[in-house]
């Protein structure tokens, strides 16, 4: 029994990624993947193995805070409502609560402006919907 | 008759914000506070309270004036076209003509590059439509 | 037999750039300047006359490198996706593979990060998907 | 004794904001309010009436959290360095550990690239290098 | 006497643009063009004979409101620092008061959140400190 | 002889993504790496086992091809000096001349508008000093 070859090394890292994944955004991952296939194997790969196998399964910082962090970035790159949507969807499966996100996402006014916060609060609604979490509560 | 609370206060806070919203956007600022009822209500009073009742409405800026200010910025942003339709609208009913909107996003090509004045300006074409603008007239 | 009039100069200016366009994006920028006609003819002259026949038409730089270019711009300022539609298209009149194309938005990945990254391979995608050109080989 | 002036109310909501402020940023906040008061003193009482006082001190999202929001917002926008030097002093204060902003700052090379992630990194390098906290432990 | 030539209607252009950028940004316009002899003078042309001698130059939107359009613009842009401080003195030259310009970056804090407006703000202090305009007055 | 551990397999991905780099940006890469060790070496090691190692290294583009794709990005970006530094040498390194380089920038107006183009273009300037490549011939 030889050294693992490299494409044993790859096939690894991938499952590793897919794994935490799964574990993070449920269905929202495979799709992605799937919608790779034709196209760009390899971004679907390096999404998975790389953003989710090697980053986002570092031990140094929760899950939770991870989604957070991602939250605002996405809210202030603009033009991810793709992105966003899975990552309210992964922000909820990883233990943030529906007010906590509406927070967030009001917060990124102070630093992002009004369209900004509107436009990622307006996604955040779907996600809501589909899910049947509106109306969430605000003090 | 004690001090006004400060539910008080912060209601009338929103009412003069609504006010300056309505004279500015007309049914397209309550329709963006009414989209946010189910999820996100602060960030709805904060638009009208904050960005209506406190900045939009101080003298030291004519509000035709910061509708140019605001048809850059959303154009720079890019991704800010539901804004977009909105200020639009908003800058026709403070008094810019067609053209000058017209020629304010032509001018943003100097300072955005072509895809945004692009965006923007047919974004604009949307608008214009609905109101029966169009053709806008050109030397 | 006089000096040419300012106008003639102008049309010109137009009639040169729309054949540059017209070997780069076909029939995809007579489109935009078409859109254009009722709101801002002003600015489809410029983005023919300047954008391709001052700009695109000089000879430092081959077409080739300028899609390339362009690539990385639309990806990385997000939002743009009918401008990147019509440079995808470009890119292909003008020699870039479906391959090298793939490969140029993987490599944004590193410099915009994921989400731009995806946004622009399913843009590209569309186009590629039109022009019977999936699946596109991955090593 | 009647009811408080507007004027009241405003001086009031600038000095719950600045008590909000100095909790987070330490001193870090009174200079940006400083250094605006020749130019923009109303900017300086936005951001601490508003910014702090009104969206910064809600219930609904940890001060901890907030600051993982804004790490990532400000890493995503690009050319924030001295916002980014006031909030990374505000995550230590408000007990995030220099090993989860670095992570923070890590994770945010996945949304918006390598330059991003760099230059918010050596930003927050600065910062950990003032309060004696290099070097930063990794496993 | 024939027609003139390409380089002469070339030159014209670049003599047109330039008096429209020396009226409105005196010397700082003439430094830009400076700056780039010995590594892109085409890039210099095209800023003054396209930006100022046809873009800035038409009828259809004042000078004043053209630099409203471009103050919002850079400061959405961020890392504009160089362009606005050009562009801050221009909107002086073009009449509008100090005051206008403050109001309208403050206005640019609901669009684009607090750090851009901090740091157009903070730049522009450094051209009314240049000028000898601090402090500008506010309500 | 057992299977490579998996530090084994991380310490050889770096070294690849080393040698990857330093073909590259020759001395500017290392220099990233070394500002980042105190305070985060993960982020070094994915700089060069990701980026350069992975992605970079893929055969579907050639280097100068990726150049030219990442000036348009890092132009478009925006605050990325340091990293436009770094990929002007690189572009350099690789194969592309001043002029292309030039020519890319100037391109770059069209898309992302001038203040961009100027300031990539000055940061290439202070590279071409450095390397004794002023001035640029032109057209």
């Amino acid at each position: 029994m030889g050294a693992p070859s490299e494409a044993d090394s790859r096939r690894q890292r991938f499952e590793h990624g897919m794994e935490v994944l799964t574990r993070v955004d449920g269905e929202g991952g495979q799709r992605v993947v799937d919608s790779l296939a034709d196209i760009s194997p390899e971004l679907g790969h390096q999404v998975v193995a790389w953003g989710f196998g090697e980053i986002y399964d570092r031990p140094g910082l929760a899950p939770r805070d991870r989604q957070l962090v991602t939250l605002g970035m996405l809210t202030a790159l603009g033009g991810c409502e793709p992105q966003l949507t899975v990552h309210v969807n992964a922000a909820l499966n990883v233990g943030l609560s529906p007010r906590e996100i509406v927070e967030a996402l009001l917060h990124s006014a102070v630093y992002c402006g009004m369209p900004r916060a509107l436009n990622a609060t307006l996604t955040a609604k779907q996600v809501f919907a589909e899910r049947g979490l509106l109306p969430v509560a605000d003090d």
